[in-house]
């Protein structure tokens, strides 16, 4: 299994709207992607702190999408990459992190 | 639901002795921490790539632990803190992000 990971660096000044992301961004993506057979499951949250007590997180948001394979991932997400990606102004000028990864233990 | 995200910076240069990390240290760490009934889930990953074809990943390898709150989680870690920072120069010399995240969505 897959996991493509989306960090939102918490960058000083930066816009980032959590009702439109969690409320209306993040239900459009998965109701898109998990039409695909490869779709596995997804994680969306929200950093809330760093490492010791009362610091900043690193990220202001993190989502993961699990797929069977990267392929299906690409297959599922670039037809509907305009729109997806097109939507991004409307909550965030920050430019996210996007990672792959092959996910090694699971439970 | 609380993930805390250990990222280890794809460093150049940096040692990750990743046989070490995925068949000691993260069996060892999820035995202990596992006990705690807070403990909902583990997720342990490789980097493999980044956005664009070809490109390197942000994050050499990624730990996710989910537990039920964050308190969950520091009394599951805490007496074993020693052993298992302790550990990690045995696989890495990449000092990790850590950061504690709230799940918005879970699917």
């Amino acid at each position: 299994m897959v996991k493509i990971s989306i960090l939102y660096p918490n960058t000083p000044g930066a816009r980032f709207d959590f009702a439109y992301y969690a409320d209306t961004h993040m239900p459009r993506s998965i109701e898109l992607l998990s039409a695909h057979p490869g779709f596995k499951g997804v994680s969306v949250e929200r950093g809330v702190g760093g490492a010791t007590p009362g610091s900043a997180p690193a990220y202001l948001a993190m989502c993961h999408f699990h797929f069977s394979t990267a392929d299906d991932f690409l297959q599922a997400f670039m037809p509907h990459a305009p729109e997806l990606q097109g939507d991004m102004p409307n909550y965030t000028d920050i430019e996210p992190i996007v990672q792959i990864n092959e996910v090694l233990i699971s439970r």
